[in-house]
């Protein structure tokens, strides 16, 4: 069977797979998602033996520290995907839901119910927990998934659906439910693409340029977001100590993620003060800022900022800082540079914040809070598979609800259009 | 200027008022829609002597009857632009909604809130009243519109976009929200689909082969659907009478829509009584039937349903009719034969009735009610701009609603992020 061969079967056995899924109840499902738990943790030992090979290999071609890293299937990892699959199991059921019911003059009781997408495609590179998390979100919601991990962790990916798909079978899942493509040729990753009858959606997860290709080269809709350029705006009326809580959480807890704090924003008339009390945390956390010219008169050490700086994301210790006239220039910046991901005012001002909740449409906006908080999980959705700032389908980080759509049902007792 | 910097002018003037859009209130938009119908009933005599260009080109290069119909701005065109855009103004503004909003144990309040796309790019054919409809439900839901008509109603078109332009600017809405492309070139509509960076959708409204065309060239999201293969299947248990009337007035009623029913499934245990009843109702209307060798058996003067048959959009009065064993072979003849459009039990049988709309996720799924009344207004959504048949975004007929997203806002007290 060559590739294309290959990636066709696969995509249609998980069309037939899907229509099965469709149906399950919702106990079926969670029961499959709980012994896929404990199977991937009882098969721990063989999952690492896998991941060796996986791992040697990585070495072998140079891989650098970082990536073997998350590369890696260690026992915490394996637990980490086990929790991840009992918290999905306890999660409501989406399919069926009733979004809402009405009735029309002539009698007719209209609703709309949520039914899986269908079949969903994930494009992924290194980590091969993402296999489990994205098997067991699409399990939770009916669909199918057909799972393109990167070549490096092949064997990781293949032992993990492995145990996942026999425990669906198991519990009356039909196996081709989930499956990763076997082969590391990236000619798969297009045939993929072109599948547009068996597919409905794909969901690349990694760099940019993973994502752009994806998009390039797809028939299918893709949910995708390449960057997440995320601005805090210190408004004149902040309270001190919580901006700087929250300008030092949103920069440098987690530096390396798309909801990290890229750009800060801060209002002319309190930038004298509060510029030198945050420089001081973030030296001492080693984060170097880029500045205007006014930060720069603020801040006499700070590098000059270019307006590259104003769209880049660092994706790392490295800060962008601009003082703004009023919260009108802090928009207008926004809507300049951003890339629709998150923003967050700190502000007292009841009219600012009601302005800046208003007139930002990014994907999600805040008051008072760090944008580190724009995450499926934090947000209260119970999960996450991916965000999207791309305005169709869903905006911003989505959960089980963002891998369903709505079909009309009509209850009717005879009626005809006249 | 070339079409290339039009078209780009266009597009980027469009995302510029989409801004000033999103931050409208409702009551400006309806004041300047009430104006627009106003507008277009005092200026009906401009309209008529605009359209008349059209049909005299259309006329000279030899265009058929149906066509020429409608292309022609008839005094009843237009009170019935203005009437759907009164009809428009009344309706609740969908932007701002809050879907849900919800509280998280560290006190942060998280809410999902409906803004406006953006953009919306609508491709269509023929009938001018497109362009009054299109721009209002966009007007409404807050999306500045690049409307591209066919050619042969250019002056139709540019003619009625004048008119809610002034309308628009008269209210206080910009009038870059409302943009006709002002040239009948075909590359016009190619460098549409390339604006990705500031149209957001496209709508196409029209044949299967726009559609296609549409798809192949985009870099935009489409949402469309290609066809309505829409069926009614006829249970064991249905009331004969209803049936008959149901499976005449989806077939009859307006056979030349992709609501129209194309395949009509019969249970075995009912086809010997039911199907001489129904021929002699659709022979009275001059439907042709093309059956089944079991049709075509109790039928004795009916053409040969070839396997083509079952996948054709007639948009006739021609209907394909298949006798089947059981509501599992309806429902696996409609899984592969059908378009996910709209789909029709007739039954008296709880069970059955259950089995159909939970099982069969098609776009739209009824019990004992005609296949017609998959429409926006019909079913109540109040008005529609278009019907969907990819899962991604909307699926089904789409109103208001549909040409939102949501964002989600969060209210905090200076939480950070652990």
């Amino acid at each position: 069977m060559n590739v294309r061969e290959l990636i066709h079967d696969i995509a249609v056995s998980a069309r037939d797979a899907s229509r099965l899924l469709a149906r399950l109840e919702g106990g079926v499902k969670d029961r499959a998602l709980r012994r896929m738990a404990d199977d991937l943790e009882a098969n721990a030992a063989f999952l690492k033996e896998e991941n060796l090979k996986d791992l040697e290999s990585a070495r072998k071609s140079g891989l650098k520290g970082a990536m073997v890293d998350r590369l890696t299937l260690s026992d915490r990892v394996i637990e980490s995907m086990a929790r991840g699959l009992r918290e999905v199991a306890a999660l409501p059921d989406p399919v069926g839901e009733v979004t809402r019911m009405w009735k029309r003059p002539n009698g007719l009781r209209v609703g709309r119910v949520r039914i899986p997408l269908g079949v969903i495609g994930i494009i992924y590179e290194s980590r091969p927990n993402v296999t489990a998390d994205a098997a067991g979100l699409c399990l939770k919601s009916g669909n199918a998934v057909v799972l393109r991990g990167g070549s490096e962790a092949i064997n990781s990916n293949m032992a993990i659906a492995g145990i996942l798909r026999a425990a669906c079978k198991a519990e009356g899942v039909p196996e081709r439910a989930i499956q990763v493509v076997p082969t590391v040729e990236r000619e798969a990753v297009l045939e993929m693409l072109v599948c547009e009858d068996y597919i409905d959606l794909i969901i690349p997860r990694g760099g940019e340029g993973l994502i752009r290709f994806v998009v390039d080269n797809s028939r299918i809709p893709v949910i995708k977001h390449y960057k997440g350029v995320c601005h805090v705006f210190v408004d004149a009326s902040a309270d001190m100590e919580m901006a700087c809580e929250i300008a030092f959480n949103a920069k440098v807890q987690r530096p390396g993620v798309c909801n990290a704090m890229e750009t800060l924003l801060v209002h002319r008339k309190i930038a004298r003060d509060f510029l030198p009390e945050i420089y001081k945390r973030y030296r001492e956390a080693d984060v170097e800022v880029r500045g205007c010219p006014v930060t720069r008169d603020i801040l006499e050490d700070v590098k000059e900022a270019t307006d590259e700086d104003w769209t880049e994301e660092y994706l790392d210790l490295v800060l962008a800082v601009r003082v703004v006239e009023d919260i009108d220039e802090a928009i207008a910046h926004i809507e300049r540079y951003g890339s629709l991901h998150t923003e967050s005012i700190v502000t007292n001002d009841y009219s600012n914040a009601r302005r800046f909740l208003d007139e930002v449409n990014s994907s999600t906006v805040m008051v008072n809070a760090s944008t580190r908080f724009s995450d499926g999980y934090e947000l209260g959705l119970g999960a996450e598979i991916g965000i999207s700032t791309t305005k169709l389908h869903a905006f911003g980080p989505m959960g089980l609800e963002d891998l369903t759509t709505r079909k009309f049902v009509v209850y009717g007792q005879g009626q005809i259009r006249k």
